[in-house]
């Protein structure tokens, strides 16, 4: 299916009155960015706007809800378009799926690999960094004005999804646009200080542990660490506390594949995995009905973290040509 | 004294057969990075040029010499150019001050505040983020053709200098400038790797115990930590490993100024000092003869370990009003 391009997706928005937009579970910077950016811009042109959550904002993003965000699913009866960014099917928000299909239109922008086309209108490229990026082109080809406060958040999807543009998936439009958003007049320090540099010495003690925990196979190409509950209770940190750890697993030397098992609670795993340049984490996550990027992909395991360990580090070393 | 233009110095350059390039001591990725792009782009013009150094380059930026660098004074007799960069006075390369001015002529390109012109051409602006995007101003003045090795030092030196583009120093033109350095066809991802994702397992255990050993100060806003030969010892690590972790500190939630004391030798204590939104740590620097930035500073105490710590205590309580 070809992909709907951004002026038929903003001329759809447009002629609506009322929009709900959302986005994945377990939100990062790009799903809740690119999500409040879009919802400011609509409130903008008079629409009636919400980005409908079914979990909590991490409180290192709280700073891009503006009273965008919520969690009643009656806030708006039957949506003239529901639109979810950054996720590209109804499984990246299960609990929010029926919700989502009462849309009179339904749209997906998203940039994941793995989704399929499943809307009235899609525009799907997992050529694009980040979402934010097309909700920045959507808003251009809109002429829906792009503020300091929208141009913050756009902001805020690019540099997390991009790794504040280290990552292999940022590209020069990453840094065309971020100089666009200049002009607009964002607060990009702002920003960055509210995403990297508000982080609770609770967590920063969390880190030490899973970096203290990592285990290294198949000469040093892979490190595992893990959060257990017990790790979270040691030092009074939530499982929220852990993201972002996986990146500093991967940046030791020599290490081409990062995996964190995170204890959720008994028997429910979730894995996270980096690679660093050529393995395929996707390809393991997708032997477990996860999913993700190349170089960054998660899934779950039903089983003990003993044993889910096992089987990922199998696959891992699998994946490496170390089986 | 006003500023040469980047086509003066470019044009001086060209006109030479022979340029000597300095840095300052205790370099960095903006330092060695703008050093390594202009010795390349002059030897593409058939020059005979090195970069003169006095100090080991750091392990993750070994990367960005490629024959450049040399610690022979004699290498060049009497330079027909000794050009300085990311260095504004010779104090700051103290050991090649002599050879700086055997230059039959000398030029300063730097962008720190506390910079004065010393040069016969100079080209002084700390409005810019980095010395690496005005060696990209002086390249394109002069016409120099910018390959995907010199795009890719140039960026090294603009994503360390900008903090991966989060620091207030960063501005429209580091995305543009950065924007266009991907048309040179520089592999970003394989500097960011050798930046960043190459770190030394004992490097991390350093970082952790660094984290451990800070103290908190004027209700959290002053956090300051150390780095002493005994830890340095006890991790197998350098005191160039405890590079890059007084930006962990600052980024505790609610910490304004970071302060790290490194014992370099027994009564030689060097403060390395960030600012995240208000403080100037430049002033606290310059009551000890050091400079910096106002965000970015250092300086030198000749004192024990114990009593610098209460120095700098000190100063930091009156900038931040707690005196």
């Amino acid at each position: 299916m070809e992909n709907n391009t951004f002026s038929e997706i903003a001329d759809k928005l447009l002629a609506a009155d009322t929009v709900l937009i959302f986005t994945h579970v377990l939100m990062d910077g790009d799903a809740l960015g690119s999500s409040a950016a879009l919802c400011e811009a609509l409130r903008n042109e008079g629409k009636t706007a919400y980005v409908l959550l079914e979990d909590k904002i991490p409180d290192d993003m709280q700073f891009l809800d503006r009273g965008f965000c919520t969690y009643d699913q009656d806030i708006i009866a039957e949506p003239d378009v529901c639109i979810c960014l950054d996720a590209g099917d109804t499984g990246r928000f299960e609990k929010r799926a029926d919700k989502f299909r009462t849309g009179k239109t339904l749209i997906c922008v998203d940039h994941h690999a793995t989704s399929e086309p499943f809307c009235d209108l899609n525009h799907i490229d997992p050529g694009e960094a980040a979402t934010a990026e097309m909700v920045y082109k959507l808003l251009r080809a809109g002429n829906m004005e792009i503020t300091g406060e929208i141009a913050g958040s756009i902001f805020a999807g690019i540099t997390t999804d991009t790794g504040n543009f280290q990552y292999s998936n940022t590209t020069k439009q990453s840094h065309e646009i971020t100089a666009a958003l200049y002009d607009a007049g964002m607060d990009f320090r702002g920003v960055s200080i509210e995403l990297y540099e508000c982080i609770k010495p609770e967590k920063i003690r969390l880190q030490a542990m899973i970096m203290e925990a990592a285990e290294f196979y198949a000469d040093g190409k892979l490190v595992i660490s893990r959060v257990s509950q017990d790790m979270l209770k040691a030092c009074s940190c939530r499982m929220e506390d852990s993201e972002g750890t996986v990146g500093n697993l991967r940046s030791i030397k020599g290490v081409e594949v990062a995996v964190i098992l995170k204890e959720n609670y008994n028997d429910l795993i979730k894995a996270t995995m980096r690679s660093k340049s050529s393995a395929d984490v996707a390809a393991i996550a997708a032997k477990h009905e996860g999913g993700g990027h190349i170089r960054a992909a998660g899934c779950t395991i039903h089983d003990t973290l003993e044993n889910a360990e096992k089987i990922i580090r199998e696959d891992a070393l699998e994946e490496l040509g170390y089986k």
